[in-house]
């Protein structure tokens, strides 16, 4: 008898856990049908400020595989402009609206994996919807932002949010020539990094002539007659601009499994289990909607990420496709490339340590990228955060020019081996003078580190 | 009482062994002399490549400190152009002979530190010592050649070994205007690579330019009536040039130990503890002179590079300084930069892990450096070797242009802690177009890898 699989969702997660169930069952054991809202599926959204900065040609590059390709190659029925508005659990049955025509249908399911991505923050402030507010979640967003830039050719821009999208939109906009301001109440752009990391990015972003507004928050969106935005404001003022980017992150879009009963954890993301099944039999969640738990903290954590999104998809998909395998956790490891700096991080900060209970010792070391004599050697800052009483390392952020980002993979395995410092320091770690210093800014930080911790265990 | 400490070696290992006992004894407590039979101490070996190929300016940017440096800031006594030529364990002096005056003297010690480093191989050939037959292995070597480039302006040039040294001197020469031809017996450059990834090297050589010379041993060196050299004479022809750089590698410069009854391991370096200790008391070793063992393969082993030196020596520095510290082994880690490749490797290869025991399987991943839509993204081939049984990772090998070499180091990291190609491919890597495509290609290796085992598992 031929199983029923339904997807809710044609992002990344929902597509791999279809793919990889397709590949274990073949469309007589399993009849795959995938549900997409809109009218882009399998894209990569991380690549959308460079879509709008111009390094990208256009949205089709960003497309992995066309609606078509699954259907013809591995006979999942992927049907666009298809929203599901209810799942009836008890009734194996989801709601479907079809965009296109207007209908309404039910369809049955004996497997479902919500895939239900996330839903950009918006501040609920007058003027949040004005003409030139634009959010910058989806691709069909991206296009409608090229499409203002291309025909308005706005001269001023705010951007509202400081995190990894809100920096990189800030940096696309100046390189389209924009005049851009980045407003954010935290104190630093970026609140995943320490403030003394972050203050760098702020460094990097005034150099590249973003006006930095931080610690403010937007009240109101200020609308000419037509509609059309106008300025934004401040608790301090008034910034002018006719374009606006929201950039205020994003949380896991779980209403829908909310109100079909399906638990949802503290942070809002659907509860699954290590193989991304979730308390209701038959049902699956993966991707951005979902929580999992940080492997440092213990914590439940919800971090929308293409990668997470994928490992977690193709989980779901070989459990249901009768394989075995499990979504270990996250580390919290994240990069991204602004104004010539590398960015990077894994594990907690120094208030996440501490938030989860962590009595720490920080070290930040200033390094070259190359040998000093090697031509083209720039500056590097190099944090570790370790628990005071084992040593053991809790967290990594590194800064710098070329060859900074990838670094942090080096660390994000110390910290899923629960390395300490100590340990860290006597590691075998390239080394070649167009590439590092002979001892790699990791292994300068990892013994510094030791030292700390030493110096204070004997106090 | 001062008690006197004698460093035999003004390279890495001895100056940091010399410099961490100075920072935990002062002066009065402890006097160091070091002895260095060559006219410059505390340079960079790696960086000489480089210096020839012209991207370092010059012999002058490869030195870390002058000697002066070291008496007047640490009350190092680092004496220039003396030889140790006998070591009296019994009596604990050593002979010194002082180039400069011709003279010998006798210094006792209390602590002596070995770093005599390595010898580079020479082979035992007819004309090996012919004008125009230089050697790489120290900076006075690498002035020496550079005078000879200057001077002479040879044009043809034959590149012996294509080991790390010789690919990165042929590379050099080619850059230098000279036609470069590379002689090695063995059946690909760079045998610290599986035969599959040394083949990509020998296309990157072959695509600048270097005529490449495999599976061939050098029978002689034919000299002109004025004793320069004018042809390598290999198995199979002759190969003209005026210029021959010897890159055949190096061993443990141990004779002086050995001739002292200090025990000598079976790679021919002086065989300590993990404190840096020999088994006789009051003598330490560290640097390219001593083996240390393999993490994978449980084997001595005597690697000769910069970063162990410099650990080994802090390690001895800190223990005769009444600290603690031990070095823990290594993993055979390298990089190396040549002809726009950055080479990588860790752990055994394939041979290397038969021959240690293990059964393996392999994958090789072709992948992209960053995601396949980013300006840039260039070819990049991952190895990964894992135990048949257990999916252990045992080794790894990275060939690709940027962003490839540091990729190694958390493969290194892996390795460290003993992960398997499963848990690998949970990892939490980070993510960004310009970084990498959205699976890492560490994670699509480890994955494949990890399907390979249980493949195996059920077969």
């Amino acid at each position: 008898m031929t199983e029923r699989l339904v997807v809710i969702g044609g992002d990344a997660a929902g597509l791999a856990a279809a793919s990889q169930a397709r590949k274990r069952r073949a469309a007589a054991d399993l009849e795959i049908v995938a549900f997409e809202k809109g009218g882009y599926a399998s894209y990569s959204a991380c690549g959308i400020p460079y879509l709008i900065a111009g390094d990208v040609a256009g949205p089709d590059r960003l497309i992995a595989r066309e609606p078509a390709v699954f259907r013809d190659k591995q006979a999942i029925d992927l049907r666009m402009h298809s929203e599901v508005t209810a799942i009836d659990v008890h009734a194996s049955t989801v709601t479907v609206h079809d965009w296109t025509t207007g209908k309404e249908y039910g369809q049955p399911y004996d497997q479902l994996v919500i895939a239900t991505g996330a839903v950009a923050t918006r501040p609920p402030l007058p003027g949040a919807d004005a003409t030139g507010v634009h959010g910058i979640q989806t691709l069909t967003d991206a296009m409608d932002l090229e499409r203002r830039l291309g025909e308005e050719k706005p001269e001023r821009a705010v951007v509202v949010g400081a995190g990894y999208i809100g920096l990189e939109m800030a940096e696309a906009l100046i390189r389209r020539g924009l005049t851009v301001a980045l407003v954010d109440d935290g104190p630093q752009p970026m609140r995943t990094l320490d403030p003394d990391m972050g203050a760098l990015v702020a460094d990097g972003l005034r150099g590249i002539g973003v006006t930095l507004y931080q610690g403010e928050r937007v009240t109101a969106f200020s609308t000419a007659k037509n509609g059309h935005i106008e300025a934004v404001q401040t608790g301090t003022g008034t910034i002018r601009a006719e374009l606006v980017v929201l950039g205020m992150g994003n949380r896991p879009d779980s209403a829908l499994a909310a109100a079909a009963g399906i638990p949802v954890g503290p942070t809002g993301g659907i509860r699954t289990d290590r193989q991304m099944r979730t308390s209701v039999d038959g049902v699956w969640a993966a991707g951005d909607a979902v929580e999992t738990f940080h492997l440092v903290s213990g914590r439940p954590v919800a971090i929308a990420l293409g990668t997470h999104a994928n490992k977690q998809g193709r989980v779901a998909g070989i459990n249901l496709g009768g394989g075995y395998a499990t979504f270990p956790g996250v580390l919290g490891t994240a990069v991204s490339k602004i104004c010539d700096y590398e960015i990077a991080r894994t594990g907690l900060t120094e208030a996440e340590a501490a938030d989860a209970g962590f009595a720490t010792e920080s070290v930040v070391v200033e390094s070259t990228t190359r040998a000093g004599y090697f031509p083209g050697a720039t500056s590097m800052k190099t944090k570790l955060i370790a628990e005071r009483r084992t040593g053991r390392l809790l967290g990594a952020q590194i800064i710098g020019k070329e060859g900074a980002a990838k670094r942090i993979d080096g660390l994000a395995i110390a910290l899923w081996n629960r390395m300490t410092v100590e340990d860290m320091s006597g590691l075998d770690l390239s080394y070649a003078p167009p590439f590092s210093p002979v001892w790699d800014p990791v292994l300068i930080a990892a013994r510094k580190a030791a030292e700390l911790i030493e110096r204070a265990a004997e106090a």
